[in-house]
């Protein structure tokens, strides 16, 4: 999993990830495979609404819409990837109830500017680096071959949406400020993953 | 200005725009070539977020992701595209107050579902074809020859944009409750531009 916690930062590598995902996460994820694929739908097509709602938030940030925009379309191409194997699989789309983790790293974010753009790049990188590991979890544990191909594809795009967001923060905040409030964001972030949600989830 | 008033359908086209557009605006917009293609990329934007928004309300509803997450992908390669224009010629996008255009059109939306569902759709469709018509104009009458292009070409997929809208409705509303409705919503979307707006917008 070194991989997966490294950023498109060429000089030095990021760790995102303050803690591994456990076997009991894995476990769960594997005899569930259809909610965790309907949940990673989901995620695909929030990521891309969240970068839509950035593109939204920071309109005339120089360099900001340049690079996320092409980042909501590869999420969306992905959720429709998604979309399609489910459909193969003569499931459609479902709601499933959100586990705790998305509204408790958003909780995280600060409200004043520029500590809310920050949390925003940091929130939102250390999302994607955390689908990133488990999806190579998922690529590399999978006992549905369809599965594991479709995991391990997505996981090449993927693994550049976290050194999207570093790449954000990185050219607009001091190096130190960053890495202070990134260790700060994934020591939370991993202490809501520390228990094991109930519902099988990308991020349960 | 016919084909662009026409829907996908191909048993019946369909007329979606109660009025034509003026030579007033057609001489705003070509007199202010950089403000309207910056609004145009605003545009775009919005256009992807609505489709997004409506995958996001509607999130269990069959076969309407499947055609809205490639639309919004597609709006947003065409705001892309508007973005690498302004850059080319040294300029970045500024936030642009809005006409009244989408707010008063947003305001005819009904709250209660289905009409709600049915009103989303056809409001969306509505801009897309006022959209289309003067993209249209600019295309035959710029006299920038890129823009004349540029507008040319992002016509030929925007064609398409309307019709998603009619089939989202035509799939699960009476034709008749639909035509009813969209020749309410036409009147007042004539009645919005009846009254040339002072900044020049693609809906001013």
């Amino acid at each position: 999993m070194e991989l997966s916690e490294k950023v498109a930062d060429k000089k030095k590598p990021i760790k995102w990830l303050a803690s591994k995902t456990t076997d009991q996460w894995l476990k769960q994820a594997i005899e569930n495979p259809i909610e965790i694929l309907m949940d990673h739908a989901h995620c695909e097509r929030k990521a891309a609404g969240v970068a839509v709602q950035l593109m939204f938030r920071y309109l005339s940030e120089p360099g900001l819409a340049e690079v996320l925009s092409p980042l909501a379309r590869e999420e969306l191409e992905h959720f429709e990837l998604v979309l399609d194997i489910l459909h193969s699989r003569g499931k459609t789309l479902l709601p499933l109830a959100a586990p705790p983790y998305g509204a408790k790293l958003s909780k995280q974010i600060r409200r004043e500017e520029p500590c809310r753009m920050l949390d925003m790049f940091l929130v939102s990188g250390l999302i994607e680096a955390r689908s990133h590991e488990r999806m190579s979890l998922l690529a590399l544990n999978s006992p549905d071959k369809e599965l594991k191909v479709l995991y391990g594809n997505l996981l090449k795009s993927e693994a550049r949406h976290f050194g999207i967001y570093w790449n954000l923060a990185d050219e607009r905040f001091q190096r130190s400020v960053i890495i202070s409030r990134l260790n700060e964001l994934a020591e939370v972030e991993a202490e809501i993953l520390s228990k094991l949600h109930h519902h099988p989830r990308m991020h349960s």
